[in-house]
């Protein structure tokens, strides 16, 4: 079978890394796999024969032209940017990354997010800065209402996680649905739902798939919607944000703080506010990096199901765009 | 029953929170309970008939001349500065503070410090700082091995936290006996048990009580003993570090950082270097605040086991210190 990988990388490396994982991981499963790497030729000369697509954000066309493709498995989680792509074959179905270890990874920096936010250890930050030895009042983890933002398997991996450190935890959906993995965690789902939730929470944790619904969500209304001085923990996607609505509630101060790890620009250009802005802690795009180990077994798991006739798992609904 | 407040307070809004508290807590119990404030007086009238001395790191000699007194209740869990007090009563029983509010924050500290250490949190803050947009290694949570020092409630509490995160957990006392609430983690004890034990440690986080085994144990032996690139958490007591060693393998590089609550002289002298020492993240003794609400419902439980003639709860053995 013929596998083509195709995608963006930070450098060789990384595109060499992730290869070397795959063909190790896909190895057991499809002793005779060859595969072809997209090295970014004007004229790729890939065979007809080409069945299976793994791809990291590939460039707009690239999956054209492979008349006998049955799967196109992303090796990220988010696949806004591949479904954005007009040319993708409508017909193939496409697989979404759902990486334990990512999901653990994406839990690790909500809490981490949330726990620096309870205790105030960004002011401690800044006064170690100014040389300001400063007790400040400390909050208990059940005094705080934390609203986790999608259901998923990172905003469910998110809200156990939270709810197990004692935060009052509830989580909300845009679509109505079932939502697995959140027992004993209050699920709240479509827009009605929302201000309210909003209007009585300290932190808003964004974990949401971006999909038309859900794009431009965090504006001005939906910022004016929570109480003076809450905090918004964005780990999902900078187009979820409307940027200038978000730097004038930071501005305010009605926002008292937000930790931003996706910005509608990747990297965030120098010139943007976000940088010293002294109410926002800024991560360049690493709540949850793909770890080429897990992630090549979830691939291979997968590609064993195609050519044994079972379910695909993690499969795209082209239609919800996740 | 008369009852002395004496202690040491960032300021007289604090003594008074605290003895708010207590006198709303302690009034079920003790209905008829007078209490005294030690508002500092070169000669205080205090009257022969108190029995209970509640403190908060009083002067020292402030519980001489108490021919009643029964019982010495510390509002903070730390009891090494009031056992130095030569003055103090031989004879009369000493509480520590055991709040489970208070251990449910140290355990915060400690989880928040080591997943900054974990995913490199703090580097991050610098990038921002810095203008820098780029993507550190992401380590997992179970390629990290953590020894907690100490087996108390706060060293516990915090155990447990971090074995649930995934972390590889070892706890170690400095002598041995029963470590309570570490079900699942391994134990060791005794001097000759550490060297072994920080070879292999990525990160330490110290929980100790401070007692003539345990000052200065973080020496430069000790940190010698750690792989090249470890962090220390130092959340229990200054004096348990031996600060220019500790400076020394920072400025080397040879400890790669410490998240530093404590030290030799509170507040840090403004010339101190760990202000603004690159691998220092410098908290002002914030690990664990005690709360005054719970606090004075555990004093409360403890003047009413008094009063009905059951066992004082966490009295401190004097020899040992803590």
């Amino acid at each position: 079978m013929d596998i083509l990988l195709t995608g963006r990388w930070a450098d060789d490396d990384e595109r060499d890394t992730w290869l070397a994982a795959l063909c190790e991981a896909v190895r057991p499963v499809l002793p005779g796999a060859r595969w072809w790497l997209d090295r970014g030729e004007a004229q790729p000369a890939w065979p007809d024969r080409i069945e299976i697509a793994v791809v990291a954000n590939p460039l707009p066309g690239r999956l054209q032209g492979l008349p006998r493709l049955r799967l196109i498995q992303s090796l990220w989680a988010g696949v806004d940017r591949l479904l954005a792509d007009e040319s993708l074959p409508a017909s193939v179905p496409i697989a979404r990354m759902v990486d334990p270890a990512m999901n653990a990874a994406m839990a690790e920096t909500a809490l981490w997010a949330v726990l620096t936010l309870q205790r105030g250890f960004h002011h401690y930050a800044a006064q170690q800065r100014a040389g300001l030895w400063r007790q400040l009042p400390q909050r208990r983890a059940d005094e705080l209402t934390v609203t986790v933002l999608g259901c998923g398997q990172m905003g469910a991996a998110a809200a156990r996680r939270l709810a197990a450190m004692g935060y009052r935890v509830r989580a909300w959906r845009a679509t109505a649905g079932a939502a697995a993995g959140l027992a004993g965690i209050e699920v709240h789902a479509g827009a009605e739902a929302l201000a309210p939730l909003l209007a009585d929470s300290d932190i808003v944790v964004n974990l949401l798939p971006l999909t038309p619904a859900t794009r431009g969500l965090i504006d001005a209304r939906f910022l004016a919607a929570l109480p003076p001085g809450a905090a918004l923990v964005n780990l999902a996607r900078g187009a979820h944000v409307e940027e200038a609505d978000l730097l004038a509630a930071l501005d305010s101060g009605r926002l008292g703080h937000a930790v931003l790890d996706v910005f509608a620009t990747e990297p965030l250009p120098a010139s943007h506010p976000f940088w010293s802005h002294p109410r926002v802690t800024l991560l360049p795009h690493v709540a949850a990096l793909t770890d080429p180990r897990s992630a090549a077994t979830v691939v291979a798991a997968n590609l064993g199901a195609l050519v044994e006739g079972r379910e695909i798992a993690h499969r795209v609904d082209r239609r919800r765009g996740y």
